[in-house]
């Protein structure tokens, strides 16, 4: 198990659009219950399964498989909960850490969130200044819940 | 993916305990859902994660993955659906077939299940005369939902 510690931050500029190559993200849930998320996602060339355990604080505990591509696109087809979430994500190196800026497309779309993931809790770091207000703790932006609560509806 | 074509009987009378080396099986659901089924299993030495797809007829898609037994146990203890499942199977082969006859413990105590796999819907077999009456498409019997329903309680 790795435990994943991550923050999230809404954006308040498109400086961000100019920086890092956009790869299409897929990704769906065969379970999206907190306690036991089950990810599927195409991410480029690669197919990957996530578990996630509980969030405590801004960690949680992740397991990641390689899984056959072939599988991947059935999960997202026909398996996982329906809509999938499709985004745009831009990796972003600043000041010695790598943002992921998600822009979210289909019903989440105008939505563009970038997070960091950084070794412990308590690391400090620097902000570009694109990165606004922090919602680590906002659930309406967990991924498993814009399927149920997209954006376009909020 | 593969398919799964799986007929499930009670079964009527103790004899099928002399024959097969009983092994220990622990399972759970990180998902258990009839249409994403995600199951956690320790078989012996193996540890295995199992999605599954809806149920058509007697036959499921199926897709299996090896996974380290630390993350199984991690699954089992900490993040699937409690309680889990445990049950002694055992492996028994009659007339070109292997029959898997499966004694739960715990809160499914006193329950016995044998299963047979086969290779089309159509496929013709012998049954031991211990096998008794199908239960193939009844839910009770599903292992997913012996959790929430446990033998115990019926």
């Amino acid at each position: 198990m790795g435990i994943e510690i991550e923050r999230k931050f809404l954006v308040t500029s498109d400086a961000w659009m100019q920086q890092g190559e956009p790869v299409l993200l897929r990704q769906g849930y065969l379970s999206s219950h907190p306690s036991r998320v089950v990810r599927v996602r195409i991410d480029g060339t690669k197919a990957i399964m996530t578990i996630k355990g509980k969030n405590v604080g801004a960690s949680r505990g992740e397991w990641e498989y390689p899984i056959p591509m072939e599988d991947a696109k059935e999960f997202l087809d026909k398996l996982c909960e329906q809509p999938i979430i499709e985004k745009y994500r831009r990796r972003i190196p600043y000041a010695g850490f790598v943002w992921e800026v998600d822009e979210f497309l289909g019903i989440n779309a105008g939505l563009v969130v970038a997070e960091i993931e950084l070794p412990s809790e308590d690391q400090a770091f620097d902000k570009p200044d694109w990165v606004g207000e922090e919602v680590t703790h906002d659930k309406r932006y967990l991924n498993s819940n814009l399927i149920t609560h997209p954006y376009s509806s909020w």
